[in-house]
This record gives structure tokens, sequence and C-alpha cells, in this order.
């Protein structure tokens, strides 16, 4: 587990880092997207079984883990098996945020009110028309509960808050992750800091989460299994899904689940062929965000055992301005020099708002009190100029749009305010001291992490279900390889690994609990 | 055929008043999205045939009937079965543009220059990234082949071009009916008018494209039954479609087909479910658009028979502010008082931008000068005023903000200049005179006219592929019920009858050909 052990030196520019090395070495290994290799063997042509579970799990993500701690404590045998020679997957290389609340011990402890009412509210809102109402009800519910499991698995957190948009103190494992302090939910939804993470120096909390996570569940029994690969599920004639066929060392393995099979494999966001066919917005985004792992192939499985799919034109893409937020006091704007989006708003929203709705264009304006100290996070930089005028002009945007569009921000913001997108009030001052400088947040240009949202359609105990409503017995779905909550617009950091966490213990509990 | 015989007393205002019935109608019929009445049935469980054909025909729009004189010229029988009690399908509905072009016998008699070349660009760079090259290219360099089958058939065109945005004179044929002379394509792509229609004094050429081609297929030798409704695709033990299950007058029959079934039932727009499930957006445009028909049944019998599908998400959005295009001197703002699309862009643009990008939220302003002569339109007027500053007020948008746009505009206006979006120069003109009016173009409230895109993933024969990658013999898909070439941002009117008119000759002419 060599990356385990890589120095970790430089904070934000060392996770930046290690992402943008995590996708140099995916994209040698993209995949084309032809389904007819996932095709599902007929139990009938399964001569011999070379080895049986009672739950197959795979990946070893934060989907595929909770699912064996669970199928463990229902008293299931689990394996998991992971194609890369490190587990953990995507989670790993994440943040390791947890979007929890209505109450957490943490958030009582550190003297926050929370309500399921006002998380459910915020989340539903925030996803806007592609929400799914029975998925984040459940969520929110049993929030409280699943922070309390994550904790009972032997993660770490610390008692104590931190105040920024992202966490930006060594020891904080709790913060506003999502856009609940931004308008317009804060106007209506009493906001709390629902992201949960383990303390981390260097926003690598995903290592913690998952070194944790696994280690219970291997603690628990649960097996795991390096450098295999899921191929190929395994089909009854009655349609149940029975087992798996399995790479390992260059020989196919048939390997039964007596209960069923967890896909969670992640999403698609490395399989170029697939992307581009279903979501060729985010495949102008320069930085695919995942493992190596990330191809697709847990959906594609599903969908040739019949699976439907949801949302696969959909993912999310960050667009990391910040830490440290004082880089929201610049002002985001389009190729026509017009403001779109509060610049204080999640850069999951400021991502969604650029790829999907400005062509992938924009740029942040900051004057020098701004960019002061800004060299550390290497925002390309458009243009340089003396005056707002001639940035405009140097950025090739309309004659007096920009100039238009600042004059009117600082017209209000030298009383705090911004009439136009309610950035909230402390970060909003005049850009007033030359030279000003525009960075480009155009996707293809900025460094923008993006991975998918689109996946299996799953109902809430993560049972994989066709396109005729109907279970696939014996087959589950959970974290990118479902469609989850996660939608365009993101709600939040912590949402995805919520998400897959959650969904992935149902899955295993109730794959382990099923009647073959 | 009572609504062949109805009165046309109207203009526009008819062709609003036509749609408006059809969508209250098509209220009442709107199923559950339920893909297990469209479940295959075995061919091993159908004991008998109660009639039998080379090529089934699921619809009589202009996919189906052009399917069917192609079956027919091929030497195979065809039988046209439609749901309603009046055939023609949706396009019967619609306009009758055909996109055609690449130099047509009409474009040539009307002194237009165009090319293969410029069509292809432009129908390429307009859909933007989901593009499909294959279906563009062939659709191009066929087009003028194809305007040529539909005179052939019987389709009648005037020898008259009319420079409006919208056909605007009753013996008029040939216009301008996408984006050619708006902003960006103007600069780098030759424009050329490429709406092919019928002349009709009330922008009702669909019912006249479609009486000529469905009385060309009749000649031809096609059988038509109306009344009679397709429910189930039957499924041979090798995969292949070789009939449906239909009803009529309450009974089931099972009709063979030799040769192939071809889908072409229309899209999905009034089937609210399925509607709010893949495509949310357009389940909040105010007037769904199509005959009853379009309950997405073509599409679940295919899905049902393993049919992949794509661009569920997407659709046409109408925002009909012209004709007359004087209104287009108006200014289209969104919630923030800021101009954001060229409002000399085909109407199908403007609904694209305002549904997917702005949240379905815009209005148009218009001074005493433009909005003079309006009441003809109904849109609905949000708000009057003697100024844009009491406009604004009224209208809630943030202080200053139309102000600004306007003056902005204004500033530019004078000299014919729009530097933000690129209006044609004789669009540009200052609003000033009082008092001010701005129309709401919000897509619950305007007459938004909606119909939906996604469908079955087709080759360029019109055979329906599964998720494998792989045809599926004997099932065919054309029009609105496939994938086809209409993607989101809408290229121009004609592009959907236009290529459900040629993918569905395709189609018929494989399936008739097909050796079973």
């Amino acid at each position: 587990m060599n990356e385990h052990d890589a120095p970790a030196t430089g904070g934000r520019r060392d996770f930046l880092r290690r992402l943008a090395m995590a996708s140099a070495a995916a994209a040698t290994t993209a995949a084309s997207f032809d389904l007819s290799a996932a095709t599902p063997a007929k139990r009938s042509e399964v001569r011999h079984w070379d080895a049986a579970t009672d739950v197959l799990i795979v990946g070893s993500g934060a989907a595929g883990i909770a699912a064996a701690i669970e199928a463990r404590r229902a008293g299931a045998d689990a394996l998991v098996i992971e194609k890369f020679h490190i587990p953990g997957g995507s989670s790993s290389l994440s943040g390791g945020v947890c979007y929890c609340g209505g109450g957490t011990a943490l958030q009582k402890a550190l003297g926050f009110d929370d309500s399921v009412e006002a998380m459910h509210d915020y989340m539903t809102a925030a996803s806007g028309l592609h929400a799914s109402p029975d998925k984040i009800q459940l969520y929110c519910e049993n929030s409280v509960a699943h922070f309390d499991w994550l904790v009972a698995n032997g993660v770490h957190y610390a008692q104590k808050f931190s105040n920024e948009k992202e966490i930006s103190i060594p020891d904080g494992s709790l913060y506003f992750s999502g856009s609940e302090r931004v308008w317009p939910y804060r106007d209506t939804i009493k906001p709390a800091p629902r992201g949960h993470v383990p303390p981390s120096p260097h926003l690598i909390g995903g290592r913690d989460l998952m070194a944790a996570l696994t280690a219970s569940a291997l603690k628990l029994g649960a097996t795991l299994k390096l450098k295999v690969s899921a191929e190929r599920l395994i089909v009854e004639s009655d349609g149940s899904i029975s087992g798996a066929i399995v790479e390992e060392g260059g020989k196919r393995l048939n390997i039964r689940a007596r209960r069923g099979v967890v896909l969670a494999a992640g999403g698609f966001i490395h399989n170029r062929p697939m992307l581009e066919r279903f979501a060729p917005e985010l495949a102008s985004c320069s930085a695919p965000w995942g493992r190596a792992g990330d191809l697709g192939i847990g959906i594609q499985m599903g969908m040739a055992a019949g699976g439907a799919v949801l949302r696969m034109n959909q993912g999310f893409v960050v667009i990391p301005i910040y830490p440290p937020e004082s880089i929201v006091k610049g002002i985001i704007v389009n190729d026509k020099g017009q403001r779109f989006v509060p610049e204080d708003g999640y850069y999951g929203l400021l991502g969604h708002e650029i790829t999907f709705h400005q062509n992938g264009r924009a740029w942040l304006i900051a004057d020098k009190d701004i960019a002061f100290g800004w060299d550390d996070f290497r925002l390309p930089v458009a243009a340089t100029a003396d005056s707002i005028d001639a940035l405009e002009t140097k950025l090739k945007m309309p004659p007096g749009a920009l100039t238009q569009t600042v004059d009117y921000y600082n017209r209000h913001a030298k009383d705090g305010q911004d009439p136009l997108l309610h950035k909230v009030d402390h970060f909003n001052a005049p850009l007033a001291a030359a030279p000003f400088t525009a960075y480009d947040l155009s996707v293809g240009n900025v460094f923008a992490p993006v991975h998918t949202f689109g996946g299996l359609q799953t109902n809430t105990d993560a049972q994989v279900i066709n396109a005729f409503g109907e279970v696939i017995p014996g087959l589950y779905a959970a974290g990118r390889t479902s469609a989850g909550i996660p939608v365009g617009p993101y709600i939040g950091s912590g949402v995805s690994v919520g998400d897959a966490s959650y969904f992935g213990r149902r899955g295993g509990r109730h794959a382990a609990l099923r009647t073959a």
C-alpha cells in the first residue's frame, strides 16, 4: 500500500497533486464501451464453482466495505474483491467527508442544532428537479444513527468545528460542506454544518475513513482480495443472480454468491467512450477524478443483466477556488462578463453551473488584495491588467460588459451587499486595487476534478431494478455504480460517500438476510 | 377525420389553439410508467396468428408512413396501425416543415446556394455536444434526394421564399427555419434557408404533408388501420422480433410480421410519470405538444425487448415569441435582469436556454413601439410601467440590474450593434418609448409547446440497438420513438419531421429487404 506511505507534504497542493496522479494513471487504462464483455453467463454454462461465499461484493470503496460490514453483522460470509492493488476505491482518494445531520453526536457536542426536517428540506431543495425523495427521506431519518455507525466502526472524529468553506485546520471534523449558508437556502432553511470528516492536515480524510472501515470489516471476518476483477454476472434460469465470473492473475474463476452480489465498483469517469456517449459535458472537464477502476464495469454488468440506469448525463464537477475562502471575495463571470452564481456557493455548485449552464467557460476576477498569496493554488491566469476595462479587452469580452458588472458589484459591495446573487455579506468588498487578475475557470483549463453520478437504478434496499420496475433477485448496487442521492447540482461534500456507505450498508444487510 | 374539416380561421392564433386542444385531450389519457404491460410475448406462447404482413408499422406519423412507402416500393406488404381515430400522428399536428438542403430543387429554383458541407457543419455545430455524427452526415448527403422523394410522393411546395423567421405569407414554402443567420453560426458557416414546407395560410403544413404522404402510401398498396393499438412485441427464441400483439375494439390480436416491426409511435410527452422520471425539466413546461398517442408505448415496447435508450432527458421547447419577427427587437432577460440568448435565435434555442439553463424563467422586455399590435399573441403580461426602473421593481429583479442591462443594450442598439449577443443589426433599436412591458416567458406560464427527443438507440438503418451494441433482428424505430438527430439545443424547425421521414424510409426499406 505504497500510497498510504506517501509523504503528505503540501496541504491542498498535495491533495490536488494526488488527484492528478490518480487521473494520469487511470487515463492509460480506459477501455472502450462495449457491454458484450459484461454479458451475464447462464448458470447452466457454469460447470463448476471455484469458490463460494454468501455475499460477493465488487469493489472496496465506501459502498463495498459498508456492505461487507453489514453482511457480516447479519451472519453472512462476505467476500470483497478489488481490481486495484490498493483497497479503498475512490472513497479513499476523496476528502472522506460524510454528510450527516439531524442532530449527530458531533453536531451536539459542538453546540449545533439540527433537525431531520432541516436536513431533508435542504437536501431536497439543493437537488432541484432530479431529487430522489424516498432515498433522501430515509437517509435523513437515519443520519444520526449512521454517524454513530461510522464511529462504532472505528472512524475517528475530533470535537472541533472549522468555520471556513473547506476544512482549513488540521484537527477540524465538522464544517459547512455544502451551500447551507448560501442564498437562497439560508433564507428559508436553518443551516447546520453537516460535513463530518476525520481530522486530517492534508484533506485526505478519505484515507483514514477507509482504513478504519476496512479494518472493521476485516475484524468482523470479511475477506478482502486485491487484484481480482469482476467481469460477468452469473444468472440462474429464474433470472436471479447467483455469482460472478472474476479474473485473478489471468485466470477466470467462477465465484458462487449464495445470497447476492453487490456491485460497488464506482462510476465510469475513466471510461472515455462511455463518458462521451452518456455525459459529453463531463468529458470536457480536465481532471477525471477516481481510482483507475472507475471504468463503469459495475454499471455495465448490471445493465447487461437487465438493470435500468438513470441520470447517466450527470456528474460532480469541482471548481476548487477555495480554500482559503478569501478568494470568494472575487467575482465569477461568464464569457459575457456577467455574474451567474453566488461565489460563496459550494464548489460543486460552481462546477455544475459552469459545466452545464455556461458551456464550460468562466473566469474569476480578483483584485490585488484578494489575489495576494494566491500562487499556491495555481489557477491558470487568463489575463492581468491595471484596469477592469483593459482586463475585459484582454479577455475578448463584449466592450464595457465586465466594467459594468464590476461597477454594479462594487456599488453594492461597499455596503456589504450583493443584490444580484446574495453572496453573504462579509465576502462583499469592492474590487478596487490594481492590478486585476482573471483566473481561467473553464473546465478544460482549470484543474476541474470530475466524476459521474449516473448508474443503476436501485430501491432503498440497494436492490437493482430492471426496466420493468422489478427487482433483479440477488443483485445489488451502491455508491456511484448506482443512481443515488447525488444529482446535479450537487448538494455538498460528503453526500456521495454518505450515500455510498449508507446504501451500501442496506444492500449488504438485505443480501445477507435474503433467502436464496 | 373531423379535425381535417375544422375551419382554420385565425393564423397563428388558430395554430396555438389547435395545439392547446390536442394537449388538453391528451392530458386525460396519460398512463403510468410501467414497462410490464409492454413485456414481449414469447413466440412459443403465441398459439395462432390473427393476421400477417411483411412489415408491421406502429404509428402513422411521418416516420411510419415513410416506412410504409419504402416497404411497398421494395415489394413488401406493409400494415400501418394507428391508435388514434385520425392518421398522421404528431407530424400532422406540426408545422409540416422538413429541414432539407445541400442544393434542393426548391433552393435552386429560388436562387439559393447551399452545399452538403454547409448544411452538415451548421447541423453539427448547432447540435453541440450531443450531435449524432453518422446520422447527420448521411442525412445531409441524401437531403437533396429526400426532398425529391417528398415531391415524388405528392407533397406540394410553392416556389416562394419567405424572409421572416416564421413563414408569414400564405404561399411561402422556403425559409430560414433555424439559427442559420444567427450568431455565431453566420460568422463561419454560409447560411441557407432549409425549412421546406407545404404552403399554408395557417401554419398547418403538417396536415398537407401527411395527407400527401398517406395518400401515396395507400396508393402504393399499404394498409392503414385506425384505432388499433400496439401493446407488446412478439419475440422468437433466437431473440428476433416476429410480430406484435395489438388491441382492436377490446380484442387482442396477434399480428405476424415476416420481415420486421417498425416502431414509429412518437415520443412520451403525454406520459407524465415517464416524463417526470426521465425529463423533469420538460414536465415543467405548460403545453405538452403531440397527438394523444405520444405516451411512450413505442419506446416502452422497444425497451422491454432490450433496446437501449439515449438522451431521455432532452426535448424541444418552443417559446413562440414570433411571428411577427418585429418582437425580436425586444430583449429577453433572466431573473437577474441579464440577457443570455440572442433574441433572433430560433425559438427552439430560446426554449432550450430558458428551460435548461435559466431554471425555466425569463421575460421579454418591449417598449411601446415593439409591443404595438401584440395582443394577438397573448404572451402573459408580467408587468407594465412607464420606466425600466419601475418595471424592474415590479418584476422583483435586483435593483438597478435591468436598468443597467437596458442602458447597455440601448447604448449600442442606437448604432444597430449588439456586442453582447450579436443579435442581427436590423433587430437592434433602443427600448425608449414608454410604456414598457414585460411578457412572462417562464415555461410554466407562457404557452410553451414541448415534446421529447429521447428514445431508442438506432443505427442508420433504423435498426434498434440493444445495450450490447447489437442489432435486435426485426426491430426498427424511427421518429421520436428513436434517439435521432434532434437533440438539445434543437437545430431548427423541420429537423424532427425530416429525421422521422428520412430514417423511417430507411427502416421500412431495410425491413422489407430483410431475409427472415
